[in-house]
């Protein structure tokens, strides 16, 4: 939909007024999308290798999926959490039955709102005498901390493995990592150490809390990086594509009966709406997965950027990240912002990572056509530099 | 939809077995609705005084909402914050405008992502000096801090308009008070202090931050309880029915550069599916608001709602609430469950307030007929006890 009385001009100067300016918008407007393709309001076509920020992980405009979701709109979208929501029951029997993990689910609306409820977990887990949860890395750190500021000191941050052991006393309730793609880098490199610290925590009746809101919902190829690397963490949390773009958020939590009726609560989290879109993308990604589709997907689009790879290694020092959650690391941070913009002007969208990458996060089910132009375009762009 | 391969046992069950058990889930399956009816797979009909807790703000199955859904989700659900999102900036321009409110809005996904929010507002606005906050009312301070209990320090518990003034010192940074049923009685009965107290808080510097979230989005009569009472706090939360049921919060703020880019931000919050909802809901209630209907409505509702009480003062003692957000005071509160299990069983749904109260948020829109009979279906329900 967009608004035939407003022009882009418009738009971008009524956001400005009425938008408290926390985002830098870019001025270009989409009015519809198709596959991995997204469209201005004259039809102007975008490849998006982010899809979104990895949320659309179907795509646009899936017909099946867009089906299912107006059916649900129709019927039924929301409703209070204390009678029987169906598709919420269903949407956790089959994330559950897919991963073979041992545990129950708790939905709220987003990734935040999933690791707060870990938090909670850890905390009532670790009752009033241990309430201090070790997390690794600082970047994890600043980002669950983020809003959460003013409780810094019962998050403790460790730079490594070792870091972990020395921080680890009578207090500790839980361990919290990041399974982005710098925590799943880590994982690749240190995989004996944290199976040994998995051991370790079970023993000391820690918690091992893993936060793959980036990763989990089949993005490394499997349904959980976690399941890909062979771990069963105590607490999982998921986000990210699970609602195809609808705001949905799961803690997995292997304690089944750590909560009783009225320990927590998420008034919208989990409502038919939401919980039909978890279910009509795991149905679909299940798919994809067992078909080999997602397997054939992640290797062309891999391959392609291994080429760019090699053919700009004027621009770039390496890949990072698995699946269809990758980078490229840029040998001069200066140029980020260049290629985001060339490729921009090439009608592609990719991402922002850290201040020395961009991003890829492209839906699980694009095509083999869209990622060939897609590369193409990236290709024209890198040339421009 | 429903899945026609479970039988509700076995759904009861499959929620018992896959999801984290925060909820005590009523035995009772309901597959569609329309208007401010809900209906079983097989057409048990029962009507909704509670629109979900408030959410379903238009009912359910509202044509030219469903309609309207369904052509975003087809079109564009989500997309990064950092590209232009129409109808977040539209939705804001009309919130802005029915309102009057010199403001702008930053959009979460939730009640609580809009308090969040207003926190980190009031945090900035205080600088590293002032970080104290101070809450009216016991009950809002448990609902807020709820989930942030470790966070209790930097928020103080005020029991009256008095006791804020002793509180008050050069820490506070803003005060924040919740416009629920009790706020809006205690806003009725204090208005000259409240006031009062808004022109000390603005000699001081001190925000008044105001938590609508039930009670905004017309549920008063008016856009929010504040415009009705002639009140301008610095922030205003709202949610519930914001989004029809989509999952959407809004945090409505008089500093208009409190914020710079990066410094807060949600994911999915006003992306492009719940900002077209909270569009759709606006644009429906300013009709219903401009044409009479609304006060209409809230007439009939409650002249319903006073005979209920003048005919069965054995079991209730008054009405308290506004408009639409309506609650009846019981004299035993042993009698609150058989109440909502009596009106239960005469296919009626009300919501549990307070331990002594039932509480009404019927939809906006629901028809005269659904009035009449749902009090009708509620005075059966009062006889039998």
């Amino acid at each position: 939909m967009f608004d035939k009385n407003y022009k882009i001009d418009d738009l971008m100067e009524i956001d400005n007024q009425y938008i408290l300016h926390t985002y830098e918008r870019k001025k270009i407007r989409f009015a519809y999308g198709d596959g991995s393709k997204l469209y201005t309001p004259c039809s102007k076509q975008f490849i998006d290798f982010g899809s979104g920020i990895g949320e659309n992980i179907l795509g646009y405009g899936n017909p099946k999926f867009v089906k299912g979701i107006s059916e649900q709109a129709r019927d039924l979208i929301s409703l209070s959490n204390y009678y029987l929501v169906e598709p919420q029951a269903l949407l956790a029997k089959k994330i559950l039955e897919l991963s073979g993990f041992d545990a129950r689910i708790f939905f709220g609306n987003s990734g935040e709102d999933a690791n707060r409820c870990a938090i909670r977990i850890a905390k009532k887990f670790g009752d009033k005498d241990r309430d201090k949860i070790i997390v690794l890395g600082n970047q994890f750190y600043d980002r669950i901390m983020g809003e959460n500021d003013f409780v810094s000191e019962y998050f403790i941050c460790a730079q490594d493995i070792d870091d972990i052991y020395s921080l680890v006393d009578h207090k500790t309730c839980a361990i919290f990592m990041e399974f982005s793609e710098d925590g799943v880098e880590f994982l690749r490199t240190h995989m004996v150490q944290i199976t040994h610290l998995a051991d370790f925590l079970k023993k000391k009746k820690i918690l091992f809390m893993v936060d793959e809101n980036q990763s989990g919902v089949y993005r490394s190829g499997e349904i959980f990086v976690s399941s890909l690397y062979g771990l069963m963490p105590d607490v999982l949390t998921i986000s990210g594509g699970l609602g195809g773009g609808v705001p949905i958020g799961a803690t997995i939590c292997s304690l089944k009966d750590i909560f009783t009726h009225g320990d927590y609560e998420n008034v919208f989290g989990g409502n038919f709406l939401s919980s039909r879109a978890g279910l009509l993308v795991f149905e679909a990604l299940e798919e994809e997965h067992k078909s080999g589709n997602l397997e054939r997907t992640i290797d062309l689009f891999n391959i392609q950027l291994d080429k760019i790879l090699k053919n700009f290694s004027n621009l770039f020092e390496k890949k990072v990240g698995v699946g269809l959650m990758l980078s490229l690391v840029i040998k001069d941070e200066k140029n980020q912002k260049n290629i985001i913009e060339s490729a921009f002007e090439e009608q592609l969208l990719i991402l922002k990572g850290d201040k020395d990458r961009i991003r890829f996060l492209p839906a699980l089910n694009i095509s083999i056509d869209e990622i060939n132009e897609g590369f193409e375009r990236l290709h024209k762009a890198c040339e421009k530099l």
